[in-house]
């Protein structure tokens, strides 16, 4: 099978949204007016990002998933993707299968694959996508302001967990490695809760690298500082029940791969983020609050402030 | 220097038309009212689409380039682009050298950088460009009518005489390698020519894989055949003197990396297409015309039917 076999097969389908898609030089959108696009780009590597071994259905669900989830952080509604690929061979099963997984997803968000690329070579997986957001009205990454509250999406650091199972470094039951592994591989990237959000947080960014070095970022663009409580706890982590509570706090703080959102609102939205979760089927969770001191400190079990670092992921530095 | 130093360091400059750039989960665009977003994605992989020792200044040039190509090939007007890069090392002699290409062609052209990723990986480069076209104006490759003209840009096959000479499967003295390695490392986008033709062509596409392959795309999405003579020759091939007339013409008609642009027109444009390459300073030739008949037909240089078949690039079967 050929390239464009290979393309023609896998991703070619009727646009419905956009103007053009698969087939031409470019794609063509038709934002709506008053409408900004946004734009975020995320290449996922063999042996960096995922096992050689994942499963492609997984890996095309996560490919796209972790590309949806900074639209979500931004508020948008997804409108549209590319998907260039590099491949070390064309594998019809594996491409099916990892079309199956990218698409589906697709669907489930009416975003639609409009074009991309295909060459040979190391496996490598880059997706750009696309979506819409009332001019002036996306979260960014600026906004907090001291005393304002803050909060993440879901649980934190099941993926992390997973991780270390596969690594070999912990040994999980098999129902929890099962479960961890999911949360690992199909990340479900909080689309609705981003756009329910819009008018309230006042900040907002995804969770990839680990919550303190991600939350690291609003606090520096915002130029504040913040504390919050480490007694997170995943309820996967939290059955755990014989984990070392380090393990516990590592795997919550700094696991990365948790595509949650990270947001702050003011303490008089708290009603209107308790709706917009309730709306978006999400749980919240109110961890701490921005203080105009710079820095981030943590408060442990007894409510003491913790020493420990932790590090956040570089992808050339770990 | 980690991920983030990296992405600050050489690629992050404050954009003037986005409304948001590098920094955020997502940049944001705001595209003119009645115009449409066109978007392309290309991915460059060593070993596949450079060598591994090309100058990095000039590979950032020709990653962006390629992208721009495609803009230019449906008469859009760049506006900004993504980059996704996958480095094995932190490299910031590299980096920088690459950043300089890629922003110098990116300058040239307005196209602000205003996103993207950084992980480390087997060397790999994938951008995406936006580009604005008026609403209904974009130049597609579905257009072509029997009894159009058929032109290319530029000249062709000096981009493939280098990658013969680079290969070592022919000798070039070392001023020719030199230009056609120039063709090869830096081709020039044919931006102003694509937006000159907007309503002039009738279908247009960029020429990557080979002039017929890459014009087979065109007959096929546009239900047409062709006749083109194929006494075509860059100054570079003329002036070898030497070459094989066989190795010209597989340069020519089948080399890929070219990077100039193959149109159609109406007979009756003919004043506005040498109208529109007088305004955009890029050469034209007329190579021949659309046919009712299905199929392309060659004209050899005593105006003979050729029956050589030039197989264009594929990634998965070369």
């Amino acid at each position: 099978m050929g390239e464009f076999e290979l393309i023609r097969r896998f991703f070619t389908r009727p646009v419905r949204r956009a103007a053009l898609g698969v087939g031409d030089d470019c794609a063509l959108l038709a934002p709506a007016p008053g409408m900004q696009l946004a734009v975020s780009s995320d290449m996922l590597v063999e042996g960096r990002h995922f096992f050689a071994d994942v499963d492609p259905k997984r890996l095309g669900h996560k490919a796209l998933a972790v590309n949806l989830s900074d639209l979500a952080a931004c508020g948008a509604r997804p409108l549209a993707f590319t998907l260039a690929l590099s491949l070390p061979r064309a594998d019809a099963a594996w491409a099916g299968a990892f079309a199956q997984g990218l698409l589906a997803l697709a669907d489930a968000h009416q975003c639609e694959l409009v074009g991309g690329d295909t060459t040979q070579g190391p496996l490598n997986i880059c997706i750009t996508v696309f979506g819409e957001v009332p001019a002036g009205q996306a979260l960014l990454r600026s906004g907090a302001r001291a005393g304002d509250d803050i909060y993440v999406s879901g649980s934190l650091g099941d993926a992390r967990l997973a991780l270390e199972a596969l690594q070999g470094k912990l040994q999980l039951p098999p129902a929890t490695l099962a479960a961890a592994r999911l949360r690992l591989e199909m990340p479900q990237p909080r689309v609705a809760l981003g756009q329910a959000l819009r008018g309230i947080a006042s900040s907002a960014l995804d969770l990839s690298d680990g919550l303190l070095g991600d939350l690291g970022h609003i606090l520096a663009q915002s130029g504040v500082g913040a504390c919050i409580d480490t007694r997170l706890s995943s309820p996967l982590l939290a059955a755990g029940g014989d984990f070392d509570s380090e393990l516990v706090r590592q795997c919550t703080l700094a696991g990365g791969d948790d595509y949650e959102l990270c947001f702050t609102a003011a303490p008089e939205r708290r009603g209107q983020v308790a709706a917009a979760a309730h709306a978006s089927g999400t749980p919240v969770t109110h961890i701490g609050s921005v203080q105009a001191q710079a820095g981030l400190r943590l408060l442990g079990s007894e409510g003491q402030e913790l020493v420990q670092r932790y590090a956040s992921f570089d992808h050339f530095s770990t």
